[in-house]
């Protein structure tokens, strides 16, 4: 759907999962710091699986919307010597990819003694890194602007891939898991900003896509977004902080929400084989 | 061999030794969580060596059909003033590294206390480089469609470089290694896809070369072959723990076809003294 | 501002903040070679808190000075149907990267028991990355010497931003700390260079900014810059170490100006959850 | 001097020392693999010293045989409102970065408890990168082969200088040490191939600078090349090995010229001060 829509969408749902992990990750760190032993509570394992389920979903509805939008190609690929509706299909491979990274990330923590840690880090790796090299392909013969905003787009989406390989390694690194949402809201935001310069919804008036200006603030626009999602990754660690410490001092010591469990030693030991080679 | 079998040779290779590697190492990985201290046992140092060995000879097999087809040439390099079969005489160049490579696996495992572990690994990313290296000036002066084919190639080649590289330094990572041979098949099938799409040979139509929707359509084929391959790893992997579980149960906690051994203090030093400077 | 007030202007910074880091980093590794335990003193801290502040308001005093020059926006962005000076917004969005990595630092030493190390180097890494980006986008459209002196800087401003990103890892390698600082001060001469290269100041003739020679002459320029910010890092780190060796000879064993304090366990457990995953 | 001297000289330097290299590193490795424990010999250290005074005298040649050639620029820059023989300056410039590079070898070894260990590392990967940034920007407006054969250098080069900036982090890694070995071999056997091409020196007849064959077989011979610079590396890996047994059975387990030394404590707690932070 190369529309407002289109883009709408999918900046939503890296938005939701950008906002989320800002909440997610500061909690697991704050967590950790308290206990250290325990690196997996069964607390944590439910909203991964959880998380992974709601990635999939998000990926379905993306692939349903892409298909069955009324000038979709409704899973029809090639029809009379010519293939149909590229772009949509394109977008659905896109989509298609994140599918596979939310199973493969619920499949990591349902069968954590089987599969390997990483592996969800990797495919995700994957998934972002297809985005953009689908993208990058994708804008040829088009006019400057919107060439230039989705190029842009390629930063963020190399950047962040770059940034998840490094996860396999270097796992449980708060730095990177900020630096990856604050990566991830970008991308929310600038899906929203590419709808809105490219088909401006409410009646604005069109772009002039071939006017220098329009690129040149464009690239500093950009930067902009960027500081936002900085700042929102930033206040929604603050306010984490600050609920935590709250929660501590009326429960006295004990985090609601958070159950001590009994440590789990099969996981740990899988934990440990997976990181001596670090 | 600029036709259907010079892409299904190496491609058949390629699939061979990516499905091979799909079922190794999530052996060596289950492997090594049940027997943490020997980490090289006699088994897996002889099936290392016959891989080494299988390597060279698919190399040796790939030069000779280069040089010998019909239109081959001949081992003739330079003949009255111009160069004979270049295209040729670069595949061989290719299929040479890799026979380096063979070579070098094989000495590495025979040799262990001599030959630095991580070796095998610089040879083999310089073999998958090298191969990216010549495609890389290979394409020019050719149609789009067989340009932009070989090129997606080459995020399977450099982004395999790199990550065989990575082992150097944190070896027997298991999604490391996972990670790679999910890169090999899909070069495996890839090929198999050159093949089909530009020498296509049984009788079906010749594609336009020039059409830009078929270069759109083969960018989002390559995804594909991406996932495919990640199943394929996928499955693998499960199969192979149901494997050993099985075998596990009926043993009695015992896996047939790896024998424990006794430690061997020499190799453990060298390991050892390879492994400290990370 | 493009005239050479606009580029002594950052020049200067650059060189500052280079020249005092060529003073710290020695300091500091220096001093923790002493005392190995107590890896940040309060004094320690009051120096990053205050050098986040002067970074701070160099930031400001720049995005001032491109405002409200003359011929500046006036922070007025649109008017008119048409953008309004963008240059000047871009290096204003250029010194508030800045602006934001000098707040986090005062942030990461002010509530070190909050903050997580590490995310002081993610921020200056995407502020000097940021400066690459906009200059990348900056410099289509000019003269041939212009863009070329502007896109050596970008040699500058990627290595330094993959340096820092190192650091996020690799925290307090005296090498990769001396390898920034390098860059910073060849930053630093460079804009200075620019400016009498472009806009020369003393009524020196105008370069001709079409000849391939000074093309060629300003690449050869730019690894000679690179050479004298290697000497002076290196000068300063010798005169750090004399004048150590020489209070400590004076004050029998005991270095002034850095006071040893009583470790501070919260912080020491904040250092260790934050280095646990290297 | 663009000429086949000029590039017989460099060739001749590299290749010197990547021969030496790919006897010295085996020397250490198989050395530290006997004693674990002290890791600096003195034999070491007046090695190493030796090493960078002559890297220097290479340098110093390489400087006075660019500037006093007689159709060299005898140190004038400016003359009369013209560059004077850029070219060649541009090789000195390369040059004296290896000079720089060698000083500060001698700098790091003789003061070991100053200089902190991995700047050495740091310095070369300047110069190899440096060389390879003032060739980028060196073979515009040539024929397409002279720029081919050049640019191809750069894949030694900025393939040299990452690896080489990994062993600051990752030293005395035998693995990285052969690579990097293995790609001075190349540059300097390179070297020599350019001259041969571009300026046939035996009265063999001159290749045609526009034939796409040309370029062709030269990109193959590149690769040969590296297959040949592996094979010394190797060759030479071996030699050392058997010297050292042949050696360690005469003498009864002792290593003739290499003196245990008392171990240095001062030396030591240097190197763990920098290698903590890995």
């Amino acid at each position: 759907m190369a529309n407002f829509k289109g883009h709408a969408l999918p900046g939503s749902f890296f938005l939701i999962f950008g906002l989320w992990w800002s909440v997610k990750y500061p909690l697991k760190y704050f967590h950790q710091k308290e206990l250290k032993k325990n690196r997996l509570s069964q607390q944590q394992q439910r909203i991964e699986i959880t998380e992974g389920a709601i990635k999939t979903a998000f990926a379905i509805i993306g692939i349903l919307a892409e298909q069955f939008v009324p000038d979709g190609p409704h899973l029809h690929l090639y029809n009379e010597n010519h293939w149909m509706k590229l772009m949509n299909w394109q977008h659905s491979t896109m989509y298609l990819f994140f599918g596979v990274s939310g199973i493969v990330d619920m499949l990591t923590y349902l069968y954590f003694n089987i599969v390997p840690l990483g592996l969800d880090r990797v495919v995700l790796a994957m998934a972002v890194f297809s985005e953009g090299f689908l993208f990058y392909y994708h804008v040829h013969n088009r006019p400057p602007l919107d060439q230039h905003i989705h190029s842009l787009l390629l930063f963020a989406l190399f950047g962040g891939s770059i940034s998840i390989s490094l996860e396999v390694i270097f796992r449980d690194n708060i730095v990177l898991e900020l630096f990856r949402t604050s990566l991830l809201i970008l991308q929310g935001t600038w899906f929203w900003q590419i709808g809105f310069v490219l088909f401006p919804p409410f009646g604005t008036p069109e772009w002039d896509q071939k006017d220098m200006d329009n690129i040149m603030f464009i690239t500093m626009c950009f930067c902009w977004h960027y500081l936002v999602a900085l700042c929102i990754t930033g206040i929604n660690y603050f306010l984490v902080y600050c609920f935590l410490t709250r929660v501590k001092r009326h429960a006295g010591g004990e985090i609601i929400g958070i159950q001590k469990l009994k440590s789990d030693p099969t996981y740990q030991s899988a934990l440990l084989s997976g990181s001596d080679e670090e």
